[in-house]
């Protein structure tokens, strides 16, 4: 199976939801508290998946909302750098701030943040700064799941989903599941499900689709027969080092493998996972192979120290898999 | 064309929203400042549907959250006493209260309502609240708009709805727009739109689409060529006095025309229209013959002085609507 | 000892703080639940004390926000027909609405209240809307406790009794304590000390300065110590059908009696007590006397069915006091 | 006239209010959004002075709730490390983040500070979380006015005032005014006036003094003329490069001189002045000298990177005066 894209628009991906400031700590594997210096980068799940994208060669477009200040400028400038339309990045009018997130490497496989999402700027994104004709421009929307957590985001988010489904715009829904910003997992349930119903391709890790599904230890199966009798037409699972499999309406299953990489810290895996993914299916190559890019990118942002200036060129990703090839 | 409905179920309709308190001018033609007395009754759209249903002899059954207080102790006790099941509805313990409406008549025609509606009791229904098992027990689910207006309600609102339809229970959406409860119009549009899509009956008037489509001035043909592209059966649009249209996706359009009535108030004509259209199609009458109790219905409630205990017995708008033939 | 106060201005008192609606149940001697009439009052403590003062002869004044529709409208209406000045009572443009209190009469000693205080028009005034040139023109400004619960209106109160104080008005503190608005006793206990302090005279329940003082139990001797190092001249502690004391810097202690009357209810006693209080320190009567209006005052409007419109005249105090001397 | 404290006290100094984490640029003289690296310190003005006060050997505690978080353990680990008792500083068990501040240095003079304060832990400290024991331990309270922008730290506040006055502990009021956290200028001047009047010492830059005025280009005599008719002893009042003046209640009026420096950065330097000068009073020096030693101090800040970690020694304090007196 393949996923038909449209062929006649000018942008191959536009996301929508959150860029946010990423503060990472320069002295790592120790705890924060003994951390005195931090680097800035771009940071937010879809913002980076098409930072990504735009690094790979993809005509990647963003829709949301930045403070009024120097964080909110240097997030807009970065992304335009890096070949990002902004032209629908909204400057913030009412004095909410750019999000934050300080990262704690105390060992490649302790990691974790420290959030500043109170009041964030980009869960301000109203319904009428969502535009039809911009969206309409592209082959995919790209959704996150964090958009939907707080209104007047969430709904700014509905209507891009609605406006792509009546403009021949395929849906992804990358679930980006971050507990802090909502206020029960009953909520994240209702809209979890509502937005990937309605989705073409949904993208999660099996903890998101728990999430989703408001239970634990889910299998895949319940959850594809679930989703296939919807719009969804490849849903893709990720089991972290055992891989992951994408499963198709027509009855196909493919299993990725994780590759082995020197890892520095966790975060950022699954934003390039999704960008070398979108990758691949959109410059038509088969779902088997998206998901040997998809791994490899991430394996790539695991070694390194950032999660958007980190994102591989298309040769790095294409070095790496040549070295598996040749195990 | 007509609606199919699961014989084997314990309840006609189970309503989701809001019940409140209805504090109504014993002196009126007046403005309400001359106002010194003001009796109570229970109110809000869904509750005044299954109030009236349960007069009309329909088996009838509401979800919702009411104030731990008098108001909220009398709302139970009266729909109890009128025969609506209130096995779910749910006490609120965080000290919300009931909402109010005080009513002021000025004139037949200028009629207005002063709203308290400030953390209503019934915008605090969670979704943890509403019980799968309880709603596969009836066959309709009658929503009502303004329960879309805010979290946790919204979500407790659209879980019902998945669950309807996961159950075989119609979902009957009555859009009863309220503008005070809304942050904004384009906030109201993705919310009516979202649910009248998912629904298998959408009521309401000409402007109340109008705000679902967030435009001025609709059209009729454009609102159901959207509509029936998705899950809905049967719209009902109400032009006032000019009477209503019910449109059959099959492509049946039926008029109903607006019976002449003594005026006392504005107030409950919707409620009342709503609760005898669904006995109708519930007694399995045709939809020209739902079009004429329901309207009937309206007239004799808009002569009346409540919105809820004001409801009609079949016999009275059988009565009205032979008084009606004979001319 | 007396009360000196300024003979050069134009109003005996001029009151802050709330004015709202009481709607008292018409069928009483029941549970609410039970009620199905209410009649319309204006109703809160600052403004009953006007109105009563009002009543007695005294030219008052008041300053609060109002709600902008037909409840703000009545309030300011009667207040202005019973000869209280309404000159700087402030017109609410943000929507808020205001407070309610739904009595409930089950029997003459089992009274409660519901109150509608969420986002209540009257905490909304602002420090600017407390004017300097109109506070001097008066004698005494009584400032309400429950004005205090909240921000801005807490401020607005801070800055009146700041102008009072530099303007030779004298302040009268009246507890008026409501625990709903509050969010905890070391909030209210802050600003009542604060507040109590600087006034000149207190006057509350023994209950009220306990939450004031933050504990239970506490002594008059022990309040009067604390208050006197501080600006108050005269302090007074109602203890319910035990009578009430009143103590002056100066060491005069004297005791108020209750009087017997046929209770309907409990509500408005404090009002009531308090506006003939002033009413007889500003006609220049001793403190005993003024004990015995108060008392007299109180027990008349327990016997009636509103607060505010129940005050009496001074003759009705007067018969009273006669009737109790004939003793 | 010197201020008289108390001998028998185990602190010299106990500042109340915020504790947070100053982000400052790296690579500076230029706009942030070219800043890719901060530094991490400890920040907010009273944390500052008592950690001043500790480097220059004064015994000092703090009291301040601070973030259940790695940047909260940060805070109270470092100033422990410096010497400051912590012993009564709070963890916010609500979810509240410290509040940040990044500092933009363009250049020398201009400095700019993008603010975090968005429901920061400190302004969730409590009034019962101020313990009375605590303060009487010391003979000077140090409160910050940012500390009284907010409920309940502004409660939290005004009770530790009130228990200062009653223990005999002198209370220093370090304006400290930062508009982004009060709702306006009213709010302001109502609460600063308030403390102020309350206070033996006041200390601000004549800017602040007008915020608490609620007026524009205010007067120093008319400032000290309404203090002295309160409890203030002395007012210490700034003008930037044009030195400061101290005044005390019996007339004294003595200049200090703003010394020349290699300025780095603005930040920093009130609070650095706010530390030298208590320690002067505390060892007893006499007002000329503590204004000369608050100079200095400020002068030593703002050649540096930080505000804390920067505070001098009093060696470092003594080797500059001696400079400027060989001049």
């Amino acid at each position: 199976m393949k996923i038909e894209l449209r062929s006649d628009r000018e942008f191959d991906v536009i996301a929508i939801g959150r860029a946010c400031i990423d503060l990472n700590a320069v002295e790592y594997n120790r705890p924060m508290e003994q951390t005195h210096t931090f680097s800035k980068y771009v940071g937010g799940s879809p913002a980076n998946i098409v930072i990504g994208g735009a690094k790979l060669g993809l005509r990647t477009g963003f829709i949301g909302k930045i403070s009024d200040d120097q964080h909110g400028r240097f997030i807009e400038q970065y992304m335009r750098s890096v070949g990002v339309d902004t032209s629908n990045m909204v400057v913030d009018r009412e004095g909410h701030k750019t999000g934050l997130a300080f990262t704690e490497i105390k060992s490649p496989t302790e990691c974790s943040i420290l959030m500043y999402r109170d009041n964030a700027a980009d869960l301000f994104l109203h319904p009428s700064e969502v535009l039809e004709d911009y969206i309409r421009r592209s082959k995919i929307l790209l959704v996150s799941g964090t958009a939907l957590a707080q209104s007047p985001s969430r709904e700014a988010v509905l209507k891009a989903i609605r406006l792509a489904k009546q403009g021949d715009v395929k849906v992804v829904f990358e679930l980006d599941y971050r507990p802090y910003t909502w206020t029960s997992t009953d909520e994240t349930s209702v809209y979890y499900s509502l937005v990937a119903e309605q989705s073409d391709i949904v993208i999660g890790t099996r903890d998101e689709f728990d999430v989703m599904e408001n239970s634990f230890g889910g299998r895949n199966e319940t959850t594809i027969e679930t989703l296939f009798k919807h719009a969804p037409e490849l849903v893709v699972i990720k089991h972290g080092l055992d891989g992951s499999y994408a499963y198709t309406r027509s009855g196909e299953v493919f299993r990725g493998e994780a590759y082995q990489a020197k890892v520095l810290k966790t975060f950022g895996a699954g934003d390039s996972y999704a960008a070398a993914f979108l990758y691949a299916l959109i410059r038509n190559l088969d779902i088997a192979t998206a998901l040997k890019y998809a791994s490899a990118s991430a394996a790539i942002v695991v070694s390194r120290h950032s999660s958007s200036d980190a994102m591989p060129k298309i040769e790095e990703i294409e070095r790496l898999l040549e070295l598996h090839v040749s195990h």
